[in-house]
């Protein structure tokens, strides 16, 4: 693909992950363009691919994978759909985003690593989007100085306010630990050797006959063990939380949105040394939306009149410093443009 | 403009600022690319610009405020070019996104005033980047909804590690303090109208002769103070914290990342209620990652491997769910490709 | 005084804080005793005497005062009480805790000095408590070190949740921010030069007329200032914090219930280095509540049963461990005696 | 027992607890005194009661409890000698505190539950001493109001510094687990019905053999699981930490000195209403300091030219409530008495 030209790209799945990506690609992040939206409904893959110029609807993947503009291919259908919508990519030699799961079960799972092996090369990459959250991001580079010393043990909570009506007993392991479980294999570097289930009484919350909280205990071949508590009708409030304990110390992410760690008698954490890190996101945003408001013809955000007061302001501020005592600040009357 | 092309912006100024601002439009935000780069030093406009393509480099601000790709402008010049800059923006009636400080002073400051009000209408946002901190957002909004009464009293803490050589003792006011009295004018709402600046023992950690810390107090027109806690030189860390005290509670941001309140007998904040809000940047940052990582013709992240080893422990899972006891996982082993 | 009996006190005044303090001098602190009790209500006097046995009731200080069993006095009378009592007691030369003010003007408390130094040596401790509350205690003990370089700010908050009705607005200085005034002069060891009092708007939850919040600005002889937002109907809740700005770190008390400090980069605490430490007042009261019923002919608190279970589920938890897998804790039936 | 003499405690054990209870019941707590000291080393029960007045030493636990002055019992020897103190206590129907274990087994501690069923009334209090801890008490208070449903499960950290030499694996669970066991019964009112025990790769920083940390699992008879990390040698601190997920929301303890909760989509805790809630304890220490000081014949605390000097900058600081603008602090030169 030529590398000045953005990415185009294929959305295969017009539901809410598919819708969300589209959104995503488009208004918030850079060097690609959303090329197909792919949908067994014709009319909403018609109405999603309608909010971005350019982009065709279609209803066949294979058709969508040999348009001009596709370039690669993020997969947001059905988890039963995945193995089919991988296979034809692979026939493409496109490279793929696909939602987790990658595939429904580990047998098809092993077919997809089969016809990606014949290929030669990688061209997946699977949504775990944990190990893409700064915390987690935070917590492998932390663990991966060593300066904790080996890890022993991770301990996880994952809570959902209710589950949706169609969530059974075991989809608590398979949609919701599975993310506990790339976690632990990705902030471990350890393969999970053993599993264990236990169950609590059932929360008078839960829908009647799920089995909900539960409490799994992965046993790494690495020695470490990590433990899982989920409960997806917690009812107060969507949390992720894990706190690996090591050697030497601990660290735990989730609470709030900093790092924070107990090691050699202390608790707490890093503070930032620059502006830039602490207000990165800032910097984002308010060229984002000047960019947004800009191109719908507005303007927004702080104005020129904010950018006079300020002067005027600082300037009897740096008087009060030289002379000393309260010095009061004369602004000219607002303008109406400004108003 | 064409809203269905990219914004085409001329950045002026190819210092640390212009040069973060390039790579932001180029890499971060969607929507807009970098057409041109103006620069007095020719060689540092070319350097910067040769890293975007199809980007052109300029000496002269009006040369570039005239290419036919040019939509829009943004001003990372020094401050006291910045009055040219913006007049030369209106004759050619572009939108400017400006870096604080608007213009060097107030006189400057009113001339940029009545020249956008002669062009009638607005065309500048000041680049005052807290407005679009998560965190003061987040504390603004909670103001707006008036939950906790008018605001008093705000109490502000603005820290640097050390100042640069050319600091000096009105710079604190001038260059730092200016974000808290945008700062002040935004959250509260209220006009300043007058100044006092105390100046406690100066630091041994501050520059010979440098007044450092100092603090300010913010008098507003609707009766609330504003301190300001100014101390550039503290050694241990870039924080930046904001506590309004308002008639029925107080709230706070910039102590971890998460705004606090005091209410009706209890402390704390909100817990999310929903993964695509606490997951929201993990989203941004896979997507982004892949993209780039698909640019480059490179596959990183999660691999079909990590799919599989997924699938495999959430079947050995919901078996130990379903059966009872401890459930050994068999894998595969690892094909060459995933080593 | 006989050291191994123990101190014979006569608390003058039985109003809210003298009851309080003849409750802990009773069943909280050890070797001391309430020996009389001092009021000019003579019913008062009386029923709060009555609460301890031996105890005398008397309605002139100078009386209590020259019992054979007073060997020290706890003033906890009205202020303007406060000068004739400490006179008294200076005459008897006894010991003396006099509940803060010391008494109700500079004026009066000069006499007081004069006295004292005319008896040759110092027999007062004034309330003022934060001295002894642990936070305030670790905060002044980490300055001692020195680590964290000179004081150069304290900002400083004082909330309560309503004034009481007589509260007026020079009160919250007299009354309120007296506090801030020893704590300023303790924890920096220097003299206060001069104040400066701000009025923000007065709340709407403050009575009609009261200046309410206060903004006080305290100057050290030392070059530091100390700020304090006072606030005494600030409606959610009791918060007393106060943050030390020193030259190479800062240090917070009163957010929950630890000392955080901001140092070399990093933010947070210390973890306790053993059970004593950590445990401390869990074993005090735990000996004290056994005291207390025992003294009642009763006993509380974890019983036989309790020691016996623990023992039976140790057991089976060894043998988990050594033999591996799950074990039963079979218990013999609860006894009647601890059901 | 006469309710009005203070409570004659004999103290057996004179190792490094039963020093500490004589320490406390001598200086710290109110209504007894240490009359016994008993130990099979007589000089070490000679030295320790050497240090109260009045105390006699003993070597045989018998003779003490037959001692005219001898109104209860704390056995703090060691634990294989527990039974025998106790059964002879429950000769004489002495109220005993009886330090943890009750006894070193299940079968012994049983022929005390049938010592004390004889007597026909309960005598012993077991050293549970976290029942007693102001954290602990708050959140089983917590849990009795219902305000977070029923509890589904409990995590707890118990954390070492560092094992003494003589531990063994299993005394990871004898000797630590032992609080989590009662822990777990107390906060849940559930009695122990199986134990799991999980022995991840064991620290590097433990003794050789050690197995350490261990995982363990107990479920109770109400259907909770209860999770205890027991890691004796991790380095960095002590810490215990519990964490009750109920079905409405969660409730934390042990991470600072708070109470966090989780409830109805906001995390946080509470805040006092009232100073006597926030310096109760700065109360206490205040007397307790006083009474000492003077015992000793000594001043200490806040003296007399602090509440001078306070109540001289308070008219400064009316006066510059009421008159605007910065006032001085006029204060007369520091006699020598109080330097």
């Amino acid at each position: 693909m030529n590398r000045r030209k953005p990415l185009g790209i294929a959305v295969i799945g017009a539901g809410r992950m598919g819708t969300d990506h589209v959104r995503r690609i488009h208004e918030v992040t850079s060097g690609a363009r959303v090329a197909a939206v792919v949908d067994v409904d014709t009319e909403r893959a018609k109405a999603l691919a309608a909010r971005v110029d350019g982009c065709t609807a279609y209803t066949d993947p294979a058709a969508a994978m040999t348009a001009a503009d596709v370039d690669a291919v993020l997969i947001a259908s059905p988890g039963p759909a995945h193995e089919a919508d991988l296979l034809i990519a692979f026939e493409h030699d496109l490279p793929v985003l696909c939602e987790k799961p990658l595939t429904s079960d580990a047998a098809s799972a092993l077919r997809v690593l089969e016809a990606e092996q014949r290929l030669g090369h990688r061209r997946v990459q699977v949504g775990f989007m944990r190990r893409f959250d700064p915390e987690y991001a935070k917590l492998k580079a932390l663990l991966t100085t060593g300066q904790l010393g080996r890890p022993l043990m991770l301990h996880n909570r994952h809570r959902n306010v209710a589950s949706p009506p169609f969530f059974t007993s075991s989809m608590l392991i398979s949609d919701s630990v599975a993310h506990e479980v790339d976690a632990t294999r990705w902030l471990l570097g350890h393969e999970i050797a053993a599993v264990t289930v236990l169950r609590p009484a059932a929360s008078a919350g839960a829908p009647k006959g799920l089995c909900d909280p539960q409490f799994v205990v992965l046993e790494t071949d690495g020695g470490a063990l990590s433990d899982v508590e989920i409960f997806v009708n917690c009812g107060f409030g969507y949390q992720v939380q894990a706190e690996v304990v090591c050697e030497r110390g601990t660290a735990r992410v989730g609470d709030g949105n900093a790092l924070v760690t107990n090691m050699a008698g202390r608790w707490g954490g890093t503070i930032a040394q620059d502006w830039s890190e602490r207000f990165e996101t800032a910097y984002d945003r308010e060229i984002q939306t000047w960019i947004d408001a800009t191109r719908r013809g507005e303007v927004t955000g702080p104005s020129s009149w904010d950018g006079y007061v300020a002067a005027a302001v600082c300037e009897a501020g740096v008087r009060a410093l030289e002379e000393g005592g309260r010095v009061e600040v004369a602004l000219m009357e607002k303008p109406a443009l400004y108003r």
